[in-house]
């Protein structure tokens, strides 16, 4: 067998490219990287692509949209960079009402011509081929598709155009019509951010502090107070913290994990964040467990990622680390206390045992965080209701009501075990009433589970929170309205 | 200023991202890539994707169809990357007959449901808002679109995409219908390697050995005959090579193109190839000549980088070295030999007068390559038809017959130079008749030549050249039929 | 020529090294660097080297003395890395005193042997030639370089002799005799730091985490207060930060200076570390300002890196940067309060002008650093007797009493500017009465100002001080003193 | 436990240093990999350090010798680079007998002052203490050491000195007294190659090219006849190829050894480098079979790193291919021939039977490699006898005649297979007369082996060669003259 006689495409690609040739891939990145910084330094030095040759009025919006008029028409195309720099350079100097107006403009002057594109359909529907729907196609989609494309030319384009996509979310709450806009740039953005694209990384106390300091800011469900709190969750050998990234949004994660290696499932999360605790050797270490999962950007809000991060990591867990054989999330409930509170108030609903009622009271109690017996006495209780709630409580589709459980469980997680109380902060009983959950990943059954939950909606549940809600339910419940 | 503050979306790269920034994200796609090259491994070593459990036929392209409907459902979302692999694998082992039979199937299979469309279309057309256009866009984009996005699920995805589609164009030649499907791929692989994705990088003899291979492989224009040829080209400080890679396409160059740092405009490419010269010192060159540029992907065909290589080449270039003053292709005829023969041949067309005609007939003769006389005597007259040819001999939409021409000249360069003969090589005569052509890239006049060119099909030229047709016209051309 | 056939060691490395090719070598540093660490943990989980085998005693320090017999013995090379591992994580297990003691064991034990000692010599002196100065030199060189050498097989043995030289010049001060050792030591560092192995890095916001907290820690000039406080001093575009590393001490630097990039000299080191300012474009820059520079390792001392540091760092930026064309320090002045207070102490050497000792008075006063009619009187004094300090106030063998300035003017640089008030932070009173100072580095005459320090003690200094001295000597100094 | 307190000294570094720190540390060698070649194309491009100001005379060995003693003074200390630099140059352009002369330049004038050593050796015999020994050793160290080290400033320093101690090596087989010169040179590389300072790395068919290419010329076994022969030995999936670098020897490897993966030990070296041959999953294999080991530079004989190759690259091998039980080397016997010769022709030690040699007489007919019965006669013959060479033919010191066999015994490896005819190449009849021996490296018993070896001469052998030797004896030896 010659190998250079080896079609590269089919090869077993240990052959051709083993760990080194990556370097040279790596090195390329760098080197675009310097050389972006270099142009757009350069674009912000200079005072306009011509302005005076481009004959612009001076209105910024009429500029803005001349300017895109140009970019798409391709007459210079030559210049594209430039110009695409240009817009996106004005387009971040707008103020909030600007952006709207502008975002307004390109669904109205960026949208298909309708003469044209009935005409398309009409040769389309009359001879069915592929140059007539190839016509169709093009006047169907969009020109601030093309548009969109066009000013990912400029150095930097791929981050503006996702925090301009953030910026039309948010414009879009009091203008409904901008969903046009924001349906085709997350078309775009979806085909960009194809998971083949991504990269996992791992999070560590060497990567570069420019990185870490965004992990501060986007950490949304567990606040990162300082740099000391970020070291204590990255450092430790017991630690670990992996992110998705795209190759043009360089130093940006996409969205993170943050995992902790222990001997048990955790029942609460101080388990996990108290500053004075022993380290545990990783192999020693038989549960990971995934605490916190932050998206980083609204602006690619609807393309999804999370559920690669998560079976991606679990895979580079369990090579990395052997022992390892649970892998479970302890996660918020982020409607629970909503429901529980609305439950009790609807008499219709209400269907607690008078003693039941009268325990349930105890959470009206402010300092029962602290009272040991009150909540002695309301753990089963909790444990109950929140058995109730992951597997009664419905949103229309006949999905869980809970929207983390909806995530987790269609990633086909298990709900393996509820905690009462898990977390005591002010936030974590504001929302979840204390109540913190363990979803299992378990590899074998996780495809299993997905299908059922996609297509049945049946929730995958341990035997013991089924055992909790059954004895809850013979306990607790007024026998007329047992579930 | 407080830096921590600033948002980092319009701040100033320099600030957050110094050059050192960038080794983490290098780390990131080493580190993926070691993973993707063990997936595949681990893919490549199982026998199928639990195909009891997916009741698959047997017949390769039943079950590829089946397999196509399963990752296209969603409904096994879980397990996407698994199946896009196993679609990928199986894909590979078919034979062109049954490539094209696969191809087939996805143009009728996976086509747009003309029953929807339609009830889209007329939704739309009577109350043309965000929802109907987001329903008739849906509707219209044929559902292998997002097949093809889902295939890139799998480890090196986009790498066995651009091959598919080279076997697409391959299949097309005898089945035009197979166009429609090509659409769908063109329009993709135009998103996904948009101009923005790319990036530049030098290749050197310090490039990694599988990479060069590559080089080798792909050169289009003057055949690399042997490592040592490739190292002539690579390692002396006079010799430069740049391509274009994407971050999905891991050691595989999309388009290089190999220069020469010179004292003067060469004529020949035998200037450039010889093996005995001396080297120059680079900062003392006063000249890039841009000798030879490759496609490396028949798969990315209508996916256009040429022009930005050389632009950006050019660019880096003049930064590196600011004694670099003329950057200037050296550029085959490859329609010339065919035009003159042609030309010739038909009586409506030879204008020459009867000496002009008595001279052209010395290229008849097999030996003039080596008669010194010869060519002294057919000089002015080859490079008063070549001018005539660069200048007068057009296609339908006005623009030259050469190839190159509209090449070099759609990216805003200026016919400089004719040489001949500049390239004695057997290729060189059968092609251009020995004709070899200098564009010159002039960064102040490329937007204004490229809009000239692009708008009224105007041809940039030297006065040189302009002046070579005016004196070949008065002394080779019947009077009857001057130019 | 064919390149192929060129000596590598004499040929322009730009043919054979372009930058791509260092790629390879990088990823070798990080492979071993991870090899190293597993090894370390490896090495830190077991219980000892086969311990038994050794016969070892259980005295920590007789089996330190045991296993580093062993070690330089060689009779067991094939375990060499265990045993040095061994000795290494021993050691750092001993309290303060157990080290003194292991210290003065190996003066004792691992010194010359003094018999073979005087046979080499006698050989040497009667017949010097080649071979008996290899005996000679074998017998005088201590058996404990040969251990140092070995303990340097371990991982992250560099690191842990440079951190035991650390403990060595601590225990020195209470005992004399270990100052052998020391000089052992020092050898071999300075051997292995060896400038042509350093490496120069420019730190940045986005260097790695673990290398700023270092970066924090070491800072010995004017401390950095919080993560904030250093993102002050790296990120804004007119900030620099660089520092010497060593290929075997990773993420541990030896020696770092900030800069900040001006378009005057600053005469405060308030006007650099203020947080409220605007940031200047680093190209309108004319000014580069040296205002801190840290040592790392107590263990490295007398290895200096700080004169090449300064060099190659005004080399860097005089090349990034042209329109720099002032590289200068902001520094403090160390001794000058307590000089200032033995001179006025002391009737021989106080020779002030009444007039002058009355102002001079004003600095007893605690609220001068506010009172800004105070300071006004005291500044042409002070200036003058700044002056008359670096000018006139020497040590034993000619050099100026104070040490920043022994360290400067021996580099070559020229004492530009006296700045007073400079520092009115508690330490710049307490340590140099607030004065702070600017040393010029100018490449054309740096070789010069050496030169004439190195052999004629001569300070470089500016005609402005020369002039404040002569001002100062006429207005203030009784004239019986003149200087 | 607070990560931040910690001592990076003595904590798990992969609590600080995980695997993403490294790239901060690669990125600095990069940088200065570029500034140091920029350096060295500026030092080329000038004329002369101030050749006029140095009052240089035009005689090469003159101006030299002046530029040493300028170096070593260190009077010009801030142009120490510059002067390094133009010592390296200048040297490297003498001729073979101008260097001689340089070297006898430097063992006469930079050795030892013998006034002043013996008064330093005095003072120190008086009175032995810190002082006086730092005093003698200032003395006894030859001037010329710290002349290596201060040219070691020079950028691409140590490379050079490391081709100049080649060069040296040579001068010296023609003049002992180079000797002192060597022991001094040898003395300072031992320290800067420490065992400590190496990097190993993988070399695969994404190595740099420029590396490469050092790989085919420096390999010593077995001859790379091409770079398809070289891919050949990289690219497949069962092969591996392993160096040692030096940080400050970049792209040069020191040592290398190449590696089939197998699934039994090879007897000839045709199994492993045969074109046509099936490729073996890695993890299938159960053998990592050592077929040539070659070191790179002259200039580093007596620094010893093979040994430590070898066993660095078992780890590695048994840390990512669990399955592979059996490490062995696929060895040339280079003296055997020689051996046999001499052995034969001496009736002294000549003790064959007359069937013996009889039989070993079809050794002298030219055509036995071809002749399957001679070579079927021959072998148990030949493997008796490369018995008795292996265990019974030694040099002065009780270890092997053998060179190779002294290396790998001497690092604890068995001598574990004979295999004839294993190397029937023009090369290997010459010198091992056919034979190729297996050298097993089996980690539990190494250290065991060595030391056996190591103390008293005692060779690690199987049991099959120990029968081979017996038989041998009984069949084909003389009685009288019984080993």
């Amino acid at each position: 067998v010659d190998p250079a006689a080896l079609d590269p495409a089919t090869l077993d690609p240990a052959i051709l490219h083993p760990a080194l040739g990556m370097n040279f891939f790596q090195d390329m990145l760098a080197s675009i990287s310097e050389r972006k910084r270099a142009l757009i330094e350069r674009s912000q030095r200079r005072t306009g692509v011509g302005a005076n040759r481009l004959a612009l009025s001076g209105d910024p919006l009429d500029d803005l949209d001349k300017l895109c008029r140009i970019l798409i028409s391709g007459s210079g195309e030559a210049s594209g960079v430039a110009i695409a720099s240009e817009i996106l350079e004005r387009y971040s100097g707008l103020d909030g009402q600007e952006k709207a107006a502008f975002f307004r403009r390109l669904v109205l002057d960026f949208g298909p011509d309708r003469e044209a594109l009935r005409a398309a359909f009409e040769a389309y529907d009359k001879d069915p081929k592929a140059e007539t729907l190839r016509g169709l196609l093009r006047r169907a989609e969009p020109p601030r598709q093309e548009l969109f494309r066009r000013l990912n030319l400029a150095p930097g384009g791929t981050s503006r155009l996702v925090a301009l996509r953030g910026d039309l979310i948010e414009a879009s709450r009091s203008d409904p019509e901008l969903a046009a806009l924001d349906d085709d740039l997350q078309h775009l953005l979806r085909s960009w951010f194809n998971r083949g694209f991504l990269v996992l990384n791992r999070i560590t106390w060497s990567t570069p502090a420019d990185i870490l300091e965004r992990i501060i800011r986007y950490e949304a469900v567990h606040e990162i107070s300082s740099w000391a709190d970020l070291q204590r969750r990255l450092a430790p050998p017991d630690r670990r913290c992996y992110a998705f990234f795209h190759p043009s949004l360089v130093a940006d994660p996409l969205v993170f994990v943050e995992v902790a290696l222990t001997r048990e499932i955790p029942a609460s999360v101080e388990d996990i964040l108290t500053e004075e605790r022993p380290f545990l050797a990783p192999e020693e270490a038989n549960t990971a467990v995934f605490y916190s999962i932050s998206n980083c950007h609204t602006g690619l809000r609807g393309v999804t990622f999370g559920n690669f991060l998560i079976k991606q990591v679990v895979e580079e867990l369990a090579r990395d680390l052997p022992a390892l054989k649970t892998f479970v999330t302890l996660s918020p409930a982020p409607a629970f206390r909503r429901w529980l509170t609305e439950n009790r108030a609807d008499p219709e609903r209400t269907d607690l045992t008078e003693a039941g009622s009268a325990t349930l009271a105890l959470l009206d109690a402010p300092g029962w965080v602290d009272d040991a017996e009150a909540k002695e006495r309301l753990r089963p209780l909790m444990l109950g209701l929140a058995a109730d709630y992951y597997l009664n409580a419905k949103i229309g589709d006949g999905r869980p009501l809970d929207p983390v459980a909806r995530f987790h469980l269609g990633n086909g997680a298990r709900l393996e075990r509820l905690n009462w109380p898990g977390d005591p902060s002010a936030k974590g009983i504001s929302a979840g009433a204390g109540l913190m959950v363990n979803y299992l990943y378990d590899l074998r059954s996780i495809e299993a589970n997905h299908e059922a939950f996609a297509n049945q909606q049946t929730v995958a549940v341990s035997p013991q929170i089924t055992k909790q809600l059954r004895e809850f339910n013979a306990k607790y419940v007024s026998e007329a309205k047992h579930v």
